[in-house]
């Protein structure tokens, strides 16, 4: 009996968008995005905030229940908008699953209901993920709050919890119904959670746009002073990029290459290493400069170009070293079996994305350790 | 700022192959699928087998663990071989999942590496669930040992456990790397299994094929037999129309039809009202016997076409009433909520196939709850 070859595409899509004032009553922009989903009717949304959110939006869920009255013939918010804690502490175990998943069920959400998620990166991986595995997948809105979030990982196909103490280790891929950008939640973010989505947007400059690079240190006192609009156009730039290359690439990552994790292998490892004391961009800043300073080394860049580098994170106020990055274990350095980790995560061989000039990555399958150490070192002086 | 439109299509593509004596030493199929993924070197392997396949095959993890050191050029069989416990069982709580994951994590298997599933439908998609969230989706290869998981769940792209005891909540829709199919494991079935996957043929050709429903009529004789050859032709047709139904439809149900879900609602939900005494093709087979009698009292078929379905059940010693189906809360039939539940499950309006004639599904929006009653009370006096 021969074979059967099963064989089929499936087509995908979604929008960011972008907007302010996302629950105003003047603004009707969520409410048309759910009616244009092609059903009919009332559509049952589960709504669930990241804390950090509720915190310094105290009138954000007063205003979700006002907007979703004042457009009840196609919302229908149900039973209570919950609340989850915010920051990567919410992916370190099931708990907060579980509680989509409870809410999903008691609330009757069904494929063809909504699970929105408004908050930082990590709250909406942790969502993302309950929403993906609810009957094999009810539909997802992001309201990413954070730059981040709404720059890099609330705009993707991607979502996680980290299991065994390894980042990410438990997700699926599975692309949102929509995204949606509100650049209101920008001026209630603290200096920390500003700045810090701003390496994702220099990583992908540095491996594929010199001009967005150099636009970005020409910004840098425009982003230090908080100015909105310039953020905005960053957050644009930043989230474009990364939207073009998942559709350019490999979006459900079948192959060993993932060029937008330049700088990830350490700033997985860091983040672990420190328990989450530093966030994800902050660890993806250290992550960029440990792999520039090793392209250096490496003779892929110049010295001049490598500065740089270190000059625009330095001058944004990020720091480019921390302890955790000395820290050893029989006098091996606990950040290089990052490395390990990052291959086993993505699976085949080791492929770690390099500078070959600014603008431009180039793939590495192997790392000199000596000289990745010696790189370590030498942030330790900067 | 215009919002930005993410657009793209991933293909998919995986084989299900037929053979018998899968891990005898002349049989290279197994070595083959895996060294034709386009990988290099040893390829770490994840075995998990169904506690029913174990006993009943008591020589299987010896056969593989020789067989893998034969081809220990392609495969790297890690750790021990994992057994779970067979049947719907292993579905109802998280303690299976957390076992695989675990063994993914244990067994550094990456997202190049196998996690290989032997055993019944309940195994395969429990298993196939952490294959598909252990790193967002390590390499799944199934080998299903009963006739229903060779001829309906095995060989699709869906996954899942039960979650609040209803069945399938939690799971994912991730196809296989490939599917083989072993005849030699339905010589050890138990009656039971060997007859229950009949039902999902019989679903499939009634809704589909009536050269195939005739087809089956004929071979009751052989059917009941247990003639290997008749078996292995009705699992072929009956898996290859799955297939291409699946291909041609909507493979990830984004939509609210699932014409190959005839039957299904109250099986499902008598599954769960016997606690799983009886399994999922008995159920369906009383599914089937349902709303083929609805479709009859609803004027869709004749009476002799709704006879000729019966009474093949019937011949094959199927069941076609459980006393389930006539439990009541409150003066309403337990088994009515079954519709509401499918509906939540899958979203959107209910849609509920029917037959129009033998051969040929019909889809309905509403169901009669007095003539489904009528059904049910109907099919006790069969």
């Amino acid at each position: 009996m021969l074979p059967i070859e099963q064989s089929f595409t499936v087509k995908f899509q979604y929008k960011t968008y972008f907007t302010q004032g996302i629950f105003i009553p003047e603004n009707s922009l969520f409410r048309d995005v759910i009616a244009a989903d092609g059903n009919e009717g009332r559509r049952k949304i589960l709504v669930v905030i990241d804390s950090g959110v509720v915190e310094t939006n105290p009138l954000l869920i007063s205003q979700i229940r006002q907007y979703a009255h004042q457009h009840q013939e196609i919302l229908d918010l149900r039973g209570e908008i919950l609340v989850v804690q915010g920051g990567e502490a919410v992916k370190n175990d099931e708990i907060g699953v579980q509680k989509i998943l409870q809410a999903v069920n008691d609330d009757a959400i069904c494929r063809h209901s909504y699970v929105v998620a408004i908050g930082g990166g990590a709250v909406l991986d942790m969502v993302g993920f309950a929403a993906a595995i609810a009957h094999r997948g009810v539909r997802h809105i992001r309201i990413p709050t954070t730059v981040l979030a709404q720059n890099d990982s609330g705009v993707g196909v991607k979502n996680s919890i980290n299991t065994f103490g390894k980042k990410n280790f438990t997700g699926t891929f599975k692309p949102p119904q929509a995204v949606i950008n509100d650049a209101d939640f920008l001026l209630t973010l603290s200096v920390r959670d500003w700045r810090s989505g701003i390496s994702e947007a220099i990583k992908v400059a540095l491996i594929k746009d010199k001009t967005f690079f150099d636009q970005i240190v020409a910004d840098v006192p425009l982003l230090n002073a908080r100015d909105r609009l310039t953020m905005d156009r960053l957050i644009y730039r930043c989230a474009e990029m990364h939207i073009r290359h998942i559709a350019g690439a490999d979006p459900f990552e079948m192959g060993s290459s993932r060029p937008l994790d330049f700088g990830h292998w350490s700033a997985h490892k860091l983040e672990q290493l420190t328990h989450h004391q530093i966030r994800h961009g902050e660890a993806v800043a250290i992550g960029i400069a440990l792999d520039t300073t090793y392209s250096f080394f490496m003779d892929l860049i110049t010295e001049n170009e490598c500065t740089q580098v270190i000059n625009l994170l330095k001058n944004l106020g990020f720091d480019l070293y921390h302890p955790a990055l000395s820290a050893k274990e029989n006098d091996e350095y606990l950040i290089i079996r990052g490395l390990q980790e990052f291959r086993e995560h993505l699976g085949g061989k080791l492929t770690i994305m390099l500078l070959e000039k600014i603008g431009k990555g180039v793939e590495a399958n192997q790392i000199d350790k000596s000289i990745m150490i010696k790189s370590i070192e030498s942030l330790a002086l900067v």
